[in-house]
């Protein structure tokens, strides 16, 4: 690939997610192939502003593709907001001699990128990383399928108390402004209800359904709540509204929280990240910026930023069919 | 869904593969979401010329969907090849008042299914339920997602002691006819070389390969090897034939063998399970026959068996130069 | 082994722990391989009381040794604590023609227990089933070694994102009287702190020990509280505390819950089962009653219940102070 | 502690286990705890031929306690077998400051310790590592927790599919002079059979045994088999055999191999390898040379080399007794 390209960094945004070190590894072989150089930045936009670099080869990304979190580590920059801020940033990169970067992250890091690129006009990339799954232009964001594995994993074993005692369990899994988790586990754990943001069940219907559940012989009922779910009510308050509605059942709640974003990625994520790296790196060498790398479709695909950050990730309607058959 | 079938059989046939009993519990809920009967065959196509049946309801398929294996039970049937043993198996289904049946599993129960619905005109439905991803008309196969996961464990454990030691690992997994699972595993799990029966890297190749490899640094090397690959030279052959032609590693060997049937289903089998267990039923009321279930492109379609059975599953050619690039 | 007693029954009562389904099936293939009936008891003593039992062979028993949860269900009665519930309970059990019963369960079970057979008569003998190893007359209480292998490896998940942004995580898990899960934990996942409830450690010196890792170089630290912790505030009310106190880190909470008490059972704690069923069982056979089985020194031995109800299980000075030199 | 000792060196040698990284960290942190420097040999006693070393203080050892294999690799030495070569080691110890060493690995480790420091005086310590708990002085070695976890975890996969097709599996395990992980996995797996170095069963007797199986209603056995069986047939052979004399079954076989080694240690490892770790460098500051730290009798005690060296681990013959009875 013929490029003027010699030098490119890559750096982890935001919250951290599984595969997003199998992600900074693909980046650095990708450059290590095509004979570039490769610098992986610290902590950020806070460590691109501090000039926290160290150089990547083939060799030092060894041994991390199998890594939960993210060994460049990552932050939130206020100073990469201001003006000030990204101009220190733009000169440590030229100081370095950094022609173009990578950043794995979310909506937010993606605008911050977005506009780095506008005011310096400066080769960016995009690679989705994040387990909620909510960006526009992907399939799946990198950390989401071992999300799904971790969470299932916990239900499965909150399951097994809770059939021991003829319980209900509230579990609140992440996912603020969507679904896509809540659903997933919902339907892959075997809930009975599954409460998500894009759509209010109403808590009427949930204690109709709970009741019917249980008249149906279930001993035992597990609902999935999405943290940020329309009944407006989170798991504590579900859990005392349904005691004071139902005494069929004794209710516990369980909030995975922060557990959801570690842990080893799964082989899809791994794979994932690995050809992600690639087509990011391979996209500026075509001399092009300002893309997200995607899957669509099972195949890696590229998506302007611009339209990545505006976009919508929609939940699958049939999917919710599926879970509601599924708990009949 | 208007339809005039009462009852439907579901059995599970030929090899098992993680999924299947969420496979069986999603047609036995779609069952008893459209108020129809549903009979579990055990034991494949022998059970169904024994009449080795069971009812199920709603409640007789709670708390498998996490569990591997077949509570079906799986088998061979050779009577089922001969035209007496079918004609058996049509008076058993005929005589329980069955009107279709799902049949999981791979091609040669396809072909079963094909014939038996050609010789009685009997309403049949494929769902894809194996871990070598090797049908046409889905870009996943049941289980196959969770021996992935199963693998890359297996071998990030094997790297664990690899690298303690410096050596070279040959590492088997399934995969007679396509190496679906070795491409994706060896990416996966960063190996160095992955032999496939899609492509003859050759012998020299890849000695030169592990050579470059140390060379440059690698202190240990996994070659992650499809059973059919194409150099025509088994786990244990390589292992010689290294040994003979380099001296730089210690060289060991590992074959899988069946763990990588078995284990819980990962999330995304589950779900895909039980997609593919609503489609099959619905397509079934529907009045068609003779369909295979699939993931196309993220949605579930349906697809001609014969077609199915005719087709090629292709391995991904992307991928294979993204393995390229990772093993720089 | 000559004993006149034909029929034994077994319960688990109180909460589930991993490893009381290997318990029931050695209990069941103990009394097979002596030629005495064994029955199940569901929902501990309160179907004791109803009357609700199931025979188990030595087949009826397979496939559960590696399942988390009871299959006989568990539950706590009120009734069985007044003298009425206790007479029913007897009157069915000998009506059954049950001889012995063995209890699976906690500290509580075991007074159950102790006061039916004072009053009438009845062989009992209780084996040990809890995570929380708060058992005097036992080092290890079954679905301990399993609860201390979940627990670690969400903390390890924790770990990966708590490492990635340099934050300050309390990770609240069970012990309401004991810590030996939090000590156990806390040293497997390299925690920097560790509150139970034998020692106070204070808030002051908390503090200074998190400023004090802050400064040598630490960028993450892992707190784990044991639910019963003797400084007395909760982990939400730490998480506040340490933020007015301390602005170093941005803090983070997890309390882990319910998802403690599930999961397959360790191979340790299902040998321990295995081994506790066959003593449980041999113990009655030599027509002795009123006794724990438990883990002494590596050995299976008996104590007797008042005993065990009445003693102390005590926490591991030597590993505190082994905890105090890791977090150097 | 008062000593005169101010500089002290670990290394890992012989097979890896998990944990060795764990008793690493916690002899660098007891080092730290104590003011004293330490140094980290590579590569077993080759390196310190080679003088490969690197000091390790209490941060450099941060995020290693939940990772398989040895950060510090692992070697066999043939050199350090001549004098010529421990003289060579003797010289690189002195001249690094160095005036004591912990090894951590099997018999054959200790033994090369032993002849050290009879040699030239030199304080020596061992922690047994090695998955097989083979060794003398200790109820369990580094490693053999996890390894039995590891294997249960397959054999729970192995048995789905097993099951699923009324199949005979034998499971070659670790284990060539002692059956310790036959044994306990053959129990925590529900085995029909367990062959172990310490027990001629004998051919007939097996066959036996799994005819008995079948008639008793088993669909699908396990026989779990140590490398070093007495019956002295390897699995290969024994499912010949079987197959000639019983059709009953199909047979099939798989050899676990290296993945025993691997793997993220479990709880009770990663704690026995921080109370070793202090225990080692507490006996050496106590100015006392050439003992193992060992587990007795859930306490941490110390043991001479060449008792460690001489003894033989014995097999558990209340869990043989057990064994026979859950496969009744």
């Amino acid at each position: 690939m013929a490029s003027k390209i010699k030098k490119i960094a890559v750096l982890t945004s935001g919250g951290d997610s599984p595969g997003m070190n199998a992600a900074i590894r693909s980046v650095a072989r990708t450059c290590a192939y095509y004979n570039i150089e490769c610098i992986g930045i610290y902590r950020g936009y806070q460590g691109m502003i501090e000039g926290d670099f160290l150089p990547l080869n083939a060799r030092s990304v060894k041994g991390i593709i199998n890594k939960g979190g993210t060994v460049l580590k990552s932050a939130r920059s206020q100073e990469f907001r201001t003006p000030e801020g990204r101009k220190k940033a733009h000169e440590n990169l030229l100081k370095e001699g950094i022609e173009a970067f990578v950043v794995i992250g979310g909506d937010g890091s993606f605008t911050g990128a977005l506009i780095f690129n506008e005011e310096f006009n400066f080769p960016v990339m995009g690679i989705p990383g994040t387990i909620d799954n909510d960006i526009y232009g992907t399939s799946h964001t990198l950390g989401y399928d071992t999300a799904l594995n971790t969470v299932v994993e916990v239900i499965d074993k909150i399951r097994d108390t809770a059939s021991s005692h003829n319980r209900l369990f509230f579990v609140e899994v992440m996912g603020r402004d969507v679904g896509h988790i809540a659903l997933n586990v919902g339907v892959g754990a075997g809930a009975e209800e599954i409460l998500i943001p894009e759509e209010d069940l109403g808590l009427e219907r949930l204690l109709q359904s709970l009741k019917r559940s249980k008249l149906s012989g279930k001993s035992s009922s597990i609902v999935v709540v999405a943290e940020g779910d329309k009944i407006g009510k989170n798991v504590f308050e579900l859990k005392e509204y349904v005691e004071e509605n139902m005494t069929e059942y004794e209710v516990r709640v369980s909030v995975l929280g922060h557990m959801q974003r570690g842990g080893s990625p799964s082989c899809f994520d791994r794979v994932l990240a690995s050809r992600m790296g690639v087509k990011a790196v391979e996209t500026i060498l075509e001399g092009k910026s300002s893309y997200m790398v995607g899957l669509l479709s099972d195949k890696i695909e590229i998506t302007p930023l611009n339209e990545a950050i505006k976009g919508k990730s929609k939940i699958n309607k049939e999917l919710m069919r599926v879970a509601d058959i599924m708990s009949v």
